[in-house]
This record gives C-alpha cells, sequence and structure tokens, in this order.
C-alpha cells in the first residue's frame, strides 16, 4: 500500500484528493494537513466524507513522516517552498499548483509575478498529462499536475497539433464552473454576482494561457499563438473548452476523426464523442472531446470536471503511474450523468 | 417634486432604490452615500444604471441638505445613529434596517444583541406595511420599512388571522433568493456552497421571527405562536414563504377564499392566485398569494421579489404614501414573469 | 455473481442502477429494457456511462432469462403487470414504481386512479425501507422501493415517532431537485420556468403522502394526521424535508438527540448532523438527518440524492439485503460535497 | 395613440411585447393572437400582466382591425403567409421571424428548408438593426426585427468592421439563455439537462450565421468569413457574445476604443464598457459592448437580454421609430443589475 499525504487539504481539491483516495485500494491517506483546520476532523469539515476516514487535519507534515507520495495542494510559491525538502526525503511529490508547470523560470515570474525559489528541482518536474506524457511520468519524482483549463484544452487540441492538420493562431473559449475559483468566498463567486451570467475574465491575461501555449508549442516544436478567453460559468463542478483553428487545406473531416481516434482510441480517461456534455464527466475522470469542421475552420470541443480530470483524479492519475499501478486504479467509476 | 436621498447605497437595496427613482415621476433622487465608494459615479458602481445617473455617491449627507425625505439603507444600529438628526430637522425618515420594527426595545435588544438607542423616536415609528397599515403612514415621520420574510409572509397570513379563521400556532417554512443577503461575499452565499443546495439557517433563530410575531399578534390582539424556518435558495431574486395554520371548526375553502379576496381585492400590489410563482412578481413591486386546504391545515403561500415588495420598492410605496401621492407612483410597472 | 436485469431502464433511474451495478462487485447488470431505445446501446443513449457497459437496450426481457433479481424501474401500472410473472419463475423483484408500496388497494385506487391489479402478490410485498424494515427485506421475493419524499421525510420522523416524543400532527414541507420529476420534458420541468422558482405544487395532493402516512402510522399504531407540500427547486440531484412536529411536554432536546442517535447510530447510510447539506450527499446512498427545537416545535430536516438514496441506491441496498450481500456493497462511496 | 396588434403572442416575446406595450405611452395594445390560447385572458395565461391588461388572446386578427402597427411573433413560415394581407391593408408589420432577414432567397430556403413564398415584399423588408441602419427604418412598411445573437454579435463588431480596423474571419463564440428557445419544453432545455452544462449546438449549422455574416458583408462591402458557435447558457434570460479577429497591423488600443466611441457615443441603447455583464441589461433594451486586446487579436464582447433587445425590445424601438416617436419611449428603464 503506498502512502500519501496531502499538504494545503482544506480546499475543494483537498476534499476531492480524499474523496478518491479514500477509495483507492492502492493508495491509502496517511494524513492532510491545513492551518486553518488544525486539529478538526477531516469529515467534520467536510461532512460528504463522514463515514470514510478517521483522520484529523494536522498544521504540517511530521519531519520524519513515512510517506511514498506528497500531494501538494498548496498555491503557488508555498509548492516550491515545500517540495525541496520533500524531494531530497526521497518523497515523490505530485504538485498542484501552477509552480512547476512552466519549464521557463522567466515565463513563471512574468506570469506569476514571483521570481521561481526553486530553481535546482525546476528541470526534473513533469508536467503530468498522462495521455501525452506518459513515459516521463513514470520515473518522475516531481510531477507538476496540469491546470484544469490546459487539461481540458490541450486534450482536445493535441491531436490537431500533433498530426499536423491546423495551422496558424489557437482560440481557446473556455468555460469553467465555480469550484474552480476556490473555496474562499470573492466578489465574482458570489451567488448574486455570477448565478445569473456568464462573464469573461482575466481575458488574455490568464496564467493557463502559457501553460496551453508551452504545452502546444511542445507537441508541434513551432511557436503557436494562443488566445486564450476564460469565463465563469454558472454552474459547480464542470468545464467546457470550445476552441478553434483553421485546418490546412486538403485536411478532411475523416482525417479530423481519424486524428482524435488515433490519439484516444486506447485511452481509458479520454472519450471520443461528436458534442460533449459536461454531465457525462462530472464526479468522474473523465475528459470527453469532440469536433465539428466549419468551412476550414475546426471547433474542437472538450469537457470535463475541473475538480477531477481538471485536478485531483487527475493527480492521482499520475500516482498511480508512478507507481506502477493500473493507471485507473481508484478512478474506474463512471461519471454522473445527470 | 418630492426630494430624496438614500444612506447606505452601495448595497443591492440601494441599487433598488436608485433603478425605481430614476423611473419615478414624484421624486427624485438628489443624493447617494456610500463609505466605500464615495467619489466613484453611481453608474460605475452599479453599471446598469448607466444612463440614468448622473450622481457620483458622497460620503455622507450635507448637514444642511435639503431633503424632504431619506430613506437608510444602513445596517441596523447604523439606522438609529443617523434617524434622530433627520427627524430633528423635519426630514421624514424610512428605515430600511430593523431598528424601529420592533416597539418593545426589550425584544430589540435580545434579538438584535444591542440595546436600542433612539427610544425617544421609537414610539412614533410605523411600521411600513401599507396593505395592512396604511392609515399610520400617512402622516408619519418614521417609518419602518418591513423586513423581505415578514412582508412575504405576513401578507399571506394577514386575511386569515384578521377574519378569525385560524388559530394555534403558525407554521412558516421560507426560502429566499441570495440577493436578501446582501452584497458581501459570504460563505453561505458562495456560489459552489449554495447553488446545489437549500440550505436551512438560523432555524427558529432569525430576526424577521419576532417582527411576524408582534405584527400578527398586533392583527389579533393575541399571543400567537410563530415557528419561522428560512432556507437560502439558489435564484438570485424572490422569495417564496410556504406556511401553515389550522383552521377553525366549520371554515371553508370559501370562508378563505373571501377573506383573501376582502383583504386584497382592492389592493394594488397584492395578487389573490391559486399557487403564487416567484417569476411573476420578479423585478416588480407585487406580492402574489394563493392557499390551499389540506385536511384541516391551510397551506398559506406567497411570493415576492425580496429587493423590492420585500426592501426598495415597499419604500418607495411607504414615501408615496407620506407623501400623498397615488401609492402605486414609480411602481407601476409588471414584474418579468420569465 | 448475482445477476440482475433492469425493466424500463432508459429513464434517470435506469441509468443510475447502471451506474451503480456497472460497478457492483457482487450483483452483474445482465440485461436492460427500455421500448424506446431497443437495439441502442446503454453507453450511446447514456454517454456517462461509455467505457463502462457493453449492453445494449433490449426491448424486453427473454422469457428464459436467467436472472435472480430484477429491477423495475416501470412507471405505476407497468409494474404489476410484470411482476406476477417474474415472480412466478422464481425471480426477485424490486419494484421502484408506487404499485407494491401501499398495502391498502383502497388507497392504492384512491391516488393512483387505478384499481390495483395484482392483489394476490400485494401483501407479500415489503416495504424496502432497510433502516425501519430490514428483517422484512432479507427474505422478501417482492420489495417495493420506498419514494425518495417518503424516504426522506419518514427518515427524519421515526425516531421522533418510535420512541413517543411527538404527538399531533406533522406537517412536511419538502423541496425536490428536477431529477425527481422524470427525463421526459414538461412545462414544469422547462429550464426557463423553473430555474428562477421554488415551485409548490400537488399541495395535499401528492401520492407520497399516503405513502408517508402509511409508514408513520405503522411505525406508531396510530392515525397520523401528515400534512405534505412539495415544492420543485431549481437544482438537479437533490432533495430536503423541512418537517414539524410538536414535542410533548417533559421532552427535552437531549431525549431528541438521543433518539436520533440510537436509531442511527450504527446505520452505514444515515448519518446524523446539525443541518443537513444536500451536496454532501449528491451522487451517494446517504440520508443525513439533523433537527432543531424551537419553543415545542421539533424541526426535523433530511437531505439524500433523490436518485440514489431515494432511488436506485436504495433498490441496490435492499437487493444486497435480499441476497445476503453486507448492505452498503457497491454503494460504498461518499457524495461529492461541492 | 399607435394601435398595435401581436400575431402568436403566447410565446415568450410575445408577453415580452405585452409587458413592454403595457407601460408604453405611444403605444396600445389593442390586440393578441393565440392560437392555443384563445378566449383567455392574457393575465391569465401570463400571471405577471394581472393588472397591465384586460384583453383575452383571440384566434385571429379580425380583417377590419383597425391597427397601425402588427408585430408578428409567429414562427418562421408562418410570418410570410401573414404579413402580405397586413401590408396590402396599410398596416405596417414588424416581423420578428426569420422570414424577412435574409435578401437572397436562395440563402433563406438554404438554411429554412423552404422556398420564400413571398418575394414581392421580400425586396423592401428593412432588416431593423437601428444602431446601424436607423434612417432605412423610418419610413419602412415592414421590417425584419434581427435574430437575438445578430444583434448582440453585429453590435460587438460593427465598428471593428465599419472602420476597417479587422480583416480574416471572424470567429463568435455566443451563449445564449434557455428562455431564446422558446416556451415550448424540449429535451435540450429540460432543466435536469440543462442546468448543469453549456452545451454547443447546432455548430456552424444555426440559422443566425448567415444572418450575422449577410450584415458584416453589407457593412463592410466584402465576403466575410464568419463561425459561429452557439451554446445553450443554464441561466434564463441574457445572452453573451465573445467574438475574435485580428487586427491589422498598426491599429492601436486606442483605434479600437475610438471606434467603439464613435459609433455608440450617441445611442441610447448600447453602452461601451470593458467586460459586459448580463445583469446590467437583464430586463432593459440595453446592449452593453466591450473589448480586449491580445496580442493582434481583439476580443469583442457584448451582453443583452435575448427577449428585450434581443427580440420584443428592438422591436418596439423599430416601431417608436417607424412612427417618428423618440425611439427610447416606452423602453426607457434601466436592467435589474442583480
Amino acid at each position: 500500500m503506498i502512502k500519501a499525504a496531502v499538504v494545503g487539504g482544506s480546499g475543494y481539491t483537498g476534499g476531492e484528493l480524499a474523496r478518491i483516495l479514500s477509495r483507492h485500494p492502492g493508495i491509502s491517506l496517511e494524513a492532510m494537513t491545513s492551518r486553518q483546520n488544525a486539529g478538526i476532523p477531516i469529515s467534520e469539515a467536510m461532512p460528504f466524507l463522514k463515514g470514510f476516514t478517521d483522520l484529523s487535519f494536522i498544521e504540517r507534515l511530521p519531519d520524519d513522516g513515512d510517506f511514498d507520495v506528497v500531494f501538494l495542494a498548496t498555491p503557488h510559491t508555498a509548492s516550491m517552498r515545500i517540495a525541496p525538502a520533500l524531494l531530497e526525503r526521497g518523497i515523490r511529490v505530485v504538485d498542484l499548483s501552477g509552480d512547476y508547470r512552466l519549464k521557463d523560470p522567466r515565463t513563471y515570474e512574468k506570469w506569476y509575478g514571483h521570481q521561481h525559489t526553486d530553481l535546482s528541482n525546476l528541470p526534473r518536474a513533469v508536467y503530468g498529462l498522462p495521455e501525452l506524457f506518459r513515459e516521463d511520468i513514470v520515473d518522475a519524482d516531481l510531477v507538476a499536475n496540469p491546470g484544469c483549463y490546459p487539461t481540458c484544452t490541450i486534450l482536445s487540441l493535441a491531436p490537431l497539433l500533433r498530426y499536423g492538420l491546423v495551422d496558424g493562431k489557437v482560440i481557446v473559449d473556455a468555460k469553467s464552473g465555480t469550484s474552480g475559483a476556490g473555496q474562499e468566498p470573492t466578489r465574482s463567486t458570489h451567488h448574486p454576482s455570477c448565478a445569473g451570467s456568464i462573464t469573461p475574465y482575466k481575458v488574455g491575461a490568464h496564467r493557463h494561457s502559457p501553460e496551453i501555449k508551452a504545452t502546444l508549442d511542445r507537441i508541434t516544436g513551432k511557436d503557436i499563438d494562443v488566445i486564450f478567453t476564460p469565463h465563469l460559468l454558472p454552474i459547480v463542478r464542470g468545464m467546457l473548452t470550445t476552441s478553434y483553428a483553421s485546418i490546412k487545406d486538403d485536411v478532411t473531416r475523416g482525417d479530423v476523426a481519424a486524428a482524435y481516434m488515433s490519439a484516444y482510441g486506447e485511452e481509458r480517461f479520454v472519450r471520443v464523442t461528436s458534442v460533449p456534455a459536461i454531465p457525462a464527466t462530472v464526479g468522474s475522470n473523465f475528459c470527453d472531446v469532440g469536433f465539428e469542421l466549419v468551412g476550414s475552420t475546426v471547433v474542437a470541443m472538450a469537457a470535463l470536471d475541473n475538480l477531477v480530470k481538471g485536478a485531483a483524479g487527475q493527480a492521482v492519475q499520475n500516482a498511480n503511474i508512478m507507481f506502477h499501478m493500473d493507471e485507473a486504479t481508484g478512478l474506474d467509476f463512471p461519471g454522473l450523468g445527470v
């Protein structure tokens, strides 16, 4: 049994990690930290877990804690403060923040507004999108778990780019449920503000923008122009991305369909469909992708649960790979559907 | 033209007052205060008012401001600090807080946790529910605008109590949209927390409970036992109350219907219907009431827009009465319906 | 491995049964019928099941089908047409319709508007609320799976009634998500009609009313007056009931708390909490119950997922009991929480 | 007083026309037809209008009805059956269907699947987008009221195209509330299907696509490539369009801002803002537009109430122009804001 801990577990991602791990046959959750909830039973702060864990939140991990893997559900900058010591002790790390996702520390500094403080570990960090970089993850000590928007966007665009079917800029119109904004109340997630609206925010200025670009650049070896517009959607769980790219001359509908099938036909957690629907993915680790051709433009759509495939589920999927378990262990359940 | 000012105008109630007064042919909004937004154009903080007012928020009303009426959209305790000086200057006051609603200062202290600090004006305050106490309002200097829950509940129960059709305790199961909680983000109005839920809160402990009881006692001259359970409903605007009381022997369905028609047949803003629907009232000053008899229990239902008939609209209705205008002036528009 | 079939599987309850059974280690779903979807892969009609079942809907069960148990997700009247032949073949039946819930055929006829056509099997039908009637279920051939409202209401009231803490009438103010209305589009579940509203319907006239009453009568041996008001709530999954009863003199808060703990302290799927929250139960088989005392009135609250503990999950819980498996088999997962 | 009638008034658009006209000082609603509701008081079918109209729905307009203008809230094909006779009688027509929006009957036939049956009146039909084609509307007998998506999209893009700031294709990612789908219940507007989702539909195949293209072509005199993806958004009222185009070299942020101000600085119903928000427009005739520059891509955003500026409100605005009234007559009220 792999022994796991979660640092910064009092948010939605922490709760989701605990929800998944509470039923995982190969990984046991041994400890979960939270400064604000230290000493409180997890199932008291998170009543949906009542009956599934007897743990209480602790202030911080013990220095001699016997863990095989630690999930960092901490904000950026906190992760790169915490990870080095864990790695030094031989504990493998899955970081759910943005700290290790961008390989270029200048890009990090530009978008996150902080210097990167763990340049020694940054090079060994592996971008944990299993469907694209599975081989790298197997032996990784440090996995940068992708952002929710990048996971959804990249999975829908990768086949088009990898097989060279499109060129020119890529436009990503993304819509996320409010749980993606975290559990701290803010003006933008105040129910009267957001429930009757769909609000574009940080247009062209969201931190997931360089993350998407870096990965698309890596896939293609080119410099891809990515325009990324996130919108706050008045649902709680779930995300949809609608992306637009120009297909090259002679590329047919069949070519596009073949690219998706070739990319995902064998994948456990990416399903190719016609029009993806969020409810089919809610509560599950699936990302459903589909496309439509409109003239010479391909409209690539993808849906997922931002807390599962967009965060905690993918983190567990990465851990499964890191510890040579079946990738679907503990994640092999369907979405709610309705 | 009646000159009006709003104190504490940066919240939802202030915005709604400005929305209504911007179109009112007999009352002009001359000033609106807000500590946090002082100096900012109202239409910048409240973009729906762009094109309807050139005013900017001011820090506080000028001591020599020439106003006929001031609407206090201030929190409780603030209202009773501000009202006395206005009254002394001969300015009439409509207070939207709870400060002047309860006649007994001990009841106030018990439920609001503060001593009442304006005992000299408390006796002259008139409870501003026009359909019940219109005569008192006409000449009032100080009107205590009722709470949203009490308005909805009392309007649905008053005919039953006034005509002596029911006895025993009254159970009020109330559901309010989230705008009733105000515009400050909180855990309970955080979209991910409330959007998929209906949450009972302050069960038996809500401050609108003694306000409902005091009014029902006043109508009947008896000591009515009121059980009041508010729920936070995942809609923005609107409220429904479902109330239960035991009808006396021999009371028929026809008697109940007659009581409602007798009470409200001539009213402009209370409509008797079968099953009230929130959308018919949204954006309007209407309260729709209906009932059903189940055995010896009457189920009394009412719906209204908590920001209009439950707050700003009723405040303007009161001002219309105070200044001898037609009661519907500036309020004579239908709800959105859908 | 227990072999199961579902009749009438194309609705939400059928989908939920398939979702649960797809992961059940002791029961395998062998066939699912649907007249409208016959021939279509289940995972095509229900994309959330893609990757979890290779079955296609069939028109009807084969006469010689080798099934241990059949779940009837059929409408009332259909169930009592189908059940007798199955029972005759020695196949055990869990019926999710209302056909076998009411022991008195005259009550059935009055509320369902049809004569009961299977009087020979009606007496052997067991009301499948495990927390109250577990012993009866063990050896039952025919289990009447309770309605969603009755499950939620009865679980919250049973301890009060069983231990004689309350008397007089019981008022049930119930709120259900729209999935409870089934998957056929109707005026009442049309998004523009219901999304901004909470709508009382069938006040005092809902078929779950006599079902609640019959069970409360059975628990107490008395004739309980039940007033039941359902409301359509603008969420998809989940239900809350707020019930009101008068406690007897001398009954204390401690007595009430003790009654709940005594009733549910050992139960796997009923959790006693302070204020139940729907999100803690969504996607799970839990019913969370809590209470508040307001004067001499107890406010009993309960929340559950209407498709799981209110339908398909409880049906599987019943099947687990019928086949002597651990009651939580295949149901031992937490709710989504958010 | 201008005398108006509405044909096909039982839907949301009809209700909205009645809501607006009930308060219009210059146009009186004299008759409203509905086959399904004939004989029923309007205020019974539409309870939000109780107290605002004494009319009942009639089966059809009398042949000798004395009307100055008729609003056709009929489906396409019905409008072109009804309009000719009205026009012949000298009654002016505002058609809210798609029948007279496309000048080229072959385009109409291709997208609507029917031959155009009123080729004689088609040439005189004026596309009723006042902010662009006000002069044409003044003397028009037949106004084709624009679709909701085209209104929102075109208003946000017109300044960019008119002033030649962009070139290449235009991508429109549009999100509409469910009231846009009409009041007939369907699978896609069934609450459990749509409330937790945002669903792309008719990607590249929506009838508003050629309408947008035709108008953009007309503005520019070029052949614009428009990619239009509508999404069903889980709110009732309101629409947001997010559109993408490439700006030409040397075009600055200031140029774009100047284009918007130049186009709309004097307009009553188009407000230039930074990020448009649906709630600011709900219930009102405003369209709020804004933009962001991301590299060489301009992201043009617009929000409006699909039933008002997207349908009934704009129809009344057109009628005001046609009858030489102030354009804002009866429409001069703010949105709800929250």
